[in-house]
């Protein structure tokens, strides 16, 4: 596969294993550099928006960005040079965020406020994933979402059947308190129904008449056990994940996997394991 | 079971058709703009609530419920023609729902202040698994129902369980905390307890005294490893339901069932499955 | 067993076969009779709590309760006569709970305010599940409890490390937070943490500092990886017992249980299922 | 092992195991009031925190700490001396435990404010485990421990990704809602994210724009699904160490592990277990 490429190319190969893979030695620090980098730009970022040290510290953290937006958009020109398609790269999940990441700084040469965005270099964080790659990591990583992905089509139908509930609980709430008990429109009853469903119960509206109480008891118990289905159905979806990882055993006659964990013989040809 | 129906059923079986099933491209077109209609008039009925949006708009809103309900009764009226049995129709759940979703507007004609309940109408979003049916999401949606109604007699003993605490632990802290801290009854107290056990916490009651804390945080405690439980049922038969579905395919020859999910050969008689 | 009675115990046995059992129907409706009695007990109890309806419906209310206290204590009386040996019935836990729930109209002859206690009246409810044996209500109370009683140690296990982890987190809070921030003393941090750790959240007690806030943060989120544990053993348990129910099926020859779902021939004799 | 050793270290190894081991009734005892001893010097100190009863009986308490501090660093002298090796147990987690739970009160004589710091004394009940040693409780907090090291590794990549989220959650809701709704910094709307999203809901902080309400209900829904996700992990890895001890039987002839519970012949040579 890297087989007669033109020597051109070898200086984007050496480049791009630098900045895209994490296997080699230089690989590694570039990438564990970059994500303490990372750190480092939302910590600033998160500094600065707190009032008390953007007037104490608003000068130095205001360098310190620009110091690092001029990083990445050097680390983004190089990722663009390193691939031998860009515009596949930069119109890739990771492209997209890299490109995000730098814009609210130049932004905000024009535009007042803008800088908050930058904690958008969150995302770049998941970048961890890959450096994470050389370990045992990334097996846990992609159970976890095999898992979540066969479980979308059943959270999808559970959410579904909540959000009717949700509805009709709502504003059954607005018919029974009304405006006086601060249930002042059916999106707030819907807001306290998803509030309460969840159990977050802020506690900021809540029901004051008997019968919005008793509602609310009713409710709480019954959605108790609703909300107990995307667990199980996530517990359900891991517990065949992890199933099926266990049989990684192959048998050395006709290579079928999937064999039982206390099998001898195996089930497709019989012969020994 | 379709042949010799009389040239009179003709136009009825394709009105069915359109109305009633989503397997034809005409049924689904009705379908899914049926739904859209739903959406807009819910969304339509949950701004009227609002006092700001009702003073400016409100004459507009009123004018497309109209428009909406007379869509619905038209609608209702085909129904009624589509089927052969109008009466099993109109007392099945869908019809009743479809009944009482477009009666509020007239009853708002003789009584004031009957459109909240025209959120009714939500309920006929449940007509969604109808458009899904093509897809693989009814599958999903019958294992959940399944799971649910296997773990109802479970979660019934428990709910009984759990109301028998919620009382004894509610009158307890009554008698502890008293009137003077906002636990002025016992039905208060059983809502404090409700509110309590399922980990809601809306914060408006609470106790103050030392021996109301300690209840509580017992209470806190023990209920939260109680309500456990409901989780713990529906993670069981959800994993028996997934484990069923996976072995539907029966041997040709022995028709046994259950077998593996990669197996070639019948772990019964050895025949090719 | 039944055999040979002397003829004086034929009355005990109907009026034994009356009062503690359901299958006949003579049983059935007495306990039907008795549980609807102990409701309607219940919520007299709870509407008297009520101030606005003590002032109002007081004496109605008073003579409604000593008219069922009186019934409650012919019926106890009853059962007394009905068993042959009353004091193992009467040190018996439903024994006791019927004692004590004619108890307390008794002594508020001379105690005032005892009238709340006849709220242990709920506790009589428990005895819905006899009513239900005849259904199969019976066998899915057992499930629950053989899981429950299988997961007992386990639980008091994990209670232990998180009651030791809620002392520590309690201190802590206490001494990053300080007593102007409304952590007076360690016992109300202790019962910050609880509150905070079964993600009830009332919000009466929050931390103000950034290192308070900082600290919560940690133990909200490693708190609910903590609490996810009680479900996981419940999960586990209940499987087991479902598992086990599961293979019901007896061997014809050896009459061995315990097999496979699957299985044609049974694992202890090898003869045909 | 316990063969040839010096005279010398008769009394040492009688001394190591009445106060390190609990299987002998002397251990036993030793470890039982140990056990209490430090039960009463927690109650005591968190008793000490209270102001009136830091004022009424300060002076008793104060006694009552040092007889309790003399007891525990004679305790600990003994440790020292009844190992062979005594820096390996002074730098053990136990080790550093029991000097931490001595200092704070010698401490006292030069710093004011330390006592409070002994509530660490509350990690020596962690000892509590060993005196269980005896009993079944230590299979039972060793399948926990197997089950939670099991799924540690899924579990931070999960952490990995609820802070992800949680960060740009945070900032958007700074974005949105503003200083004037109390979001008065990103810090405070990641506070916000997390106290939301682990659904304990203090109330004191909550979103007032109908954005930050909308996004605050997906933030909810959302999360109480991602927030499954841990008690998905501990349940299959629980489900996995059950399973694994269940089936510790092994065949005498063919050494095959994992029989069912109830069976007589290996599964696997048929040979009798």
């Amino acid at each position: 596969m890297k087989s007669e490429r033109p020597v051109k190319d070898s200086w984007r190969t050496s480049l791009h294993e630098i900045i895209f893979e994490a296997e080699t030695p230089a690989g590694k620090v570039f990438d564990v550099g970059l994500l303490l980098t990372i750190v480092l730009s939302v910590v600033a970022v998160c500094i600065e928006s707190v009032t008390v040290y953007r007037i104490t510290y608003g000068s130095w953290l205001r360098a310190f960005e620009w110091g690092l937006t001029i990083l990445f958009t050097i680390e983004y020109g190089l990722r663009l040079m390193a691939v031998r398609r860009p515009f596949r790269y930069a119109f890739s999940f990771f492209g997209i965020v890299d490109f995000l990441a730098i814009l609210p700084t130049y932004l905000s040469l024009f535009i007042v406020g803008t800088q908050s965005l930058l904690v958008i270099r969150a995302l770049r964080l998941l970048r961890v994933f890959r450096v994470l790659k050389l370990s045992h990591f990334v097996g846990e990583a992609q159970m976890l979402r095999a898992a979540l992905k066969a479980s979308l089509r059943k959270i999808i139908v559970f959410l579904g059947a909540v959000l009717t509930i949700v509805l009709i609980v709502g504003t059954l709430m607005y018919l029974i308190e009304g405006e006086e008990n601060g249930f002042t429109s059916i999106p707030r009853g819907i807001y306290w129904a998803i509030v309460t469903m969840t159990t977050v119960g802020y506690g900021n509206v809540t029901p004051h008449t008997v019968a919005g109480q008793t509602l609310a008891s009713i409710v709480m118990i019954l959605g108790y056990g609703i909300l107990a289905v995307p667990t199980g159905i996530i517990s359900v979806e891991l517990a065949g994940v992890t199933r099926q990882k266990v049989s990684t055993e192959a048998c050395p006659e006709c290579s079928d996997e999937g064999h039982a964990e206390g099998a001898n013989f195996c089930k497709n040809c019989g012969s020994k394991l």
